[in-house]
C-alpha cells in the first residue's frame, strides 16, 4: 500500500490528502436541511448530513488526489450513527480508488493494541469466518505507551500489505510540552523518530519507502528538517498546512530530494473551502467545486514550493 | 462522579473495577454457540456473544463493585456491531446503577479532542437537539500532545460532572521507551504526573479529590509510590494486578492513608476466572459465578494488603 500510495502521488503530482473532518458547522444548510428532512434532528440526521457532504467532496476530487484521511473523532461525536457514516465513507473511497488513511490514533498494549488493529486494518476471526471492521489501508498511532502498543499494528499490517503514520511531532501548540522534552540533550521527539525507523525496518515497501511513517507537523519546520535526516525511508504524514497556518514553503524540509517523501494534509482548508472569502463565488450551493479549486490550489502551492 | 466513585469503593469496601474486555476466546462455547445459532458467525453473532457474556458478569457481580472499564478495543474489532455491544454494555452497567469507566485511550488536539469528548462523556447538538454518543462516566486518555488533547475533555467533563484518568506510567513491559526517559534528572512520567496535578485543579470532587486522575501500572510498585506523593488529590487508575503478574502486596503504595486514591482493575483474572485452576470447579456453563468468586477474593486479598 505504500507502493501504491507513492505510484498514486506521482502519477498526481499531489502529495496531498484531504482531511475529510466534517463539522456539523461545515455542511452547507441544504444539505443539512435535506438530511434532517429524512432523519429528523437526530443521530442519524447528522450523519447523512455529513456522509452526503463527504460524497460529494469525494465524487468532486477523487481524480486529483492519491489519498484521503477521514478523522474519526468527527463520527464517533455521533456514537454509533457516525460511525457507520464513517465505515460508508472508507467504503466509498475505496470504491473510487483512493488510499484510505483512518485518523483514528490509537495504542495500547498487546493484545489490545491488537485488537485496535484487527480492527481498523486486518480481519477478525468469528468461527470459522473472518471479516473486515473498518478497513482503512492506514492509520495514526500513539507511541506513547512504546513498542508494545506498536508492534501488533506491525504484525498485522504485514500480511494485509498496509501500513501505519506513528505521532512524532504533532503540529498543535502544546506539543512541545512533553514532545521536546530533551533526553540526553536531544528532544523526546527524536527518540519516537529513531524507534520509527527501527519499527519500519521490518516492513519496508519495494519502493524505497517503509509501510511505517511518521506524523510530524508542517507547524514545526526547523524540526521537520531534522527529523527528515533522521528518518530518510519514512515518509511523513504532515498536518497542519492551511488552516493551521503553514504554508507551501514550509513544506520544503519534509521531502527527500527525489521529490517524495511526504504527504500533505488539508483538512478544513479543503472541505470548507467555500466559506473562505477566496472561493466564496462559488457559494454554498457549489461548496464541492470549491473543494476542487482549493485542492488544485493547494497542489500548484507546494508543487512551486518543492520545484 | 468522582464523589459518587469515592462513597461507592466505600460502601462495597472494594476499590475494584471489572475490566469488561470479552476475547471471543474468553465466552464459554455454549453462549458462542446460542448467538451464532441466532445471528451466523458474523459480526453480528460475535457481538451478541461478548454482550451476553459481560451481561451474566454484570448480574453476578454488581452488587460487589463500584465500577466497570469495558474496553473499547475489544469491541471495536467487530466494527459496527462490535461498538453497539459496547453501547449496550455502557448503558445496561448504568441501569445497575455502576460507574462505567471507558477505557478508550483517545487524544488528538483542539476540536478533534473536543468531538471525542462529546461522543464519550458529553451531548453532541444536531439542530436543536442533544445527544449522548457514548455516555461513559469517566476516559483514559494519551497525554503525547499535550494539554491541547486533555483541556477539551475537561472543557466537557465539567458541566457534565464526569472525569478522566490520564496515561502517566502505563503497566506494559516497553512503558519505559519513552515514559521513563529522564528529563533534567526525572522522568518523563513524573512531568506528566505534575501536569495532571495542574489539569486536576480545576476540576476537584467535594470528596478532596479531582475529576482529573492517572493511570499507574500495578507493575511497578515503586514509581507507584512516587507517583502517588506526587499527585495526593488524584485518583490513580491501577492496572496490571492478576493476569499482568501484580498482587495486593504490590498495591499498597497506591493507596493514601485514607484508604481511598486508587481503583484497581482486573480484566482477563475476572471475567475468564472460570478458565483457572483454582475456579475450574465452577465450569464453563457457572463462568459468572466463578467471576463473583473471583472479585471477592480480589477484594479480600486487597483489602488484607492496605489494611
Amino acid at each position: 500500500m505504500i507502493d501504491k500510495l507513492v505510484e498514486k502521488i506521482k502519477k498526481t503530482k499531489a502529495p496531498i490528502e484531504v482531511g475529510l473532518d466534517p463539522m456539523l458547522s461545515y455542511v452547507p444548510e441544504h444539505i443539512k436541511e435535506k438530511a434532517y428532512k429524512d432523519f429528523g434532528e437526530t443521530l442519524e440526521g447528522a450523519a447523512e448530513a455529513i456522509w452526503q457532504f463527504n460524497k460529494a467532496i469525494v465524487d468532486a476530487t477523487y481524480d486529483l488526489i492519491p489519498a484521503v484521511k477521514p478523522q474519526i473523532a468527527m463520527y464517533e461525536q455521533f456514537g454509533i450513527p457516525g460511525l457507520m457514516a464513517f465505515k460508508k465513507t472508507v467504503d466509498y473511497c475505496h470504491s473510487k480508488d483512493l488510499i484510505v488513511i483512518g485518523d483514528i490514533k490509537r495504542g495500547d498494549i498487546g493484545s489490545t493494541s491488537g485488537a485496535y488493529a484487527t480492527g481498523h486494518l486486518g480481519k477478525v476471526m468469528v468461527g470459522s469466518k473472518s471479516y473486515y471492521g473498518f478497513d482503512e489501508d492506514f492509520v495514526t498511532i500513539n507511541p506513547y505507551m512504546g513498542t508494545d502498543s506498536v508492534q501488533p499494528f506491525i504484525d498485522v499490517a504485514v500480511p494485509e500489505k498496509k501500513g501505519m503514520f506513528i505521532l512524532t511531532k504533532t503540529s498543535n501548540p502544546s506539543s512541545g510540552e512533553f514532545q521536546d522534552q530533551l533526553v540526553n540533550g536531544r528532544p523526546l521527539y527524536e527518540l519516537v523518530a529513531e524507534k520509527v525507523v527501527q519499527w519500519g525496518e521490518q516492513h519496508m515497501g519495494t519502493c524505497g519507502y517503509s509501510y511505517v511513517g511518521a506524523v510530524v507537523g508542517a507547524t514545526y519546520p526547523e524540526m521537520g528538517a531534522v527529523l527528515r535526516k533522521l528518518m530518510p525511508k519514512t515518509y511523513i504524514l504532515v498536518p497542519g498546512y492551511g488552516a493551521q497556518g503553514a504554508k507551501g514553503s514550509d513544506l520544503v524540509n519534509y521531502f527527500n530530494e527525489d521529490g517524495l517523501g511526504a504527504i500533505v494534509n488539508s483538512s478544513r482548508g479543503i472541505i470548507a473551502a467555500y466559506k473562505q472569502e477566496k472561493y466564496a463565488k462559488f457559494g454554498p450551493e457549489n461548496f464541492a467545486d470549491a473543494s476542487r479549486q482549493a485542492v488544485i490550489d493547494m497542489r500548484e502551492d507546494i508543487g512551486s514550493a518543492i520545484g
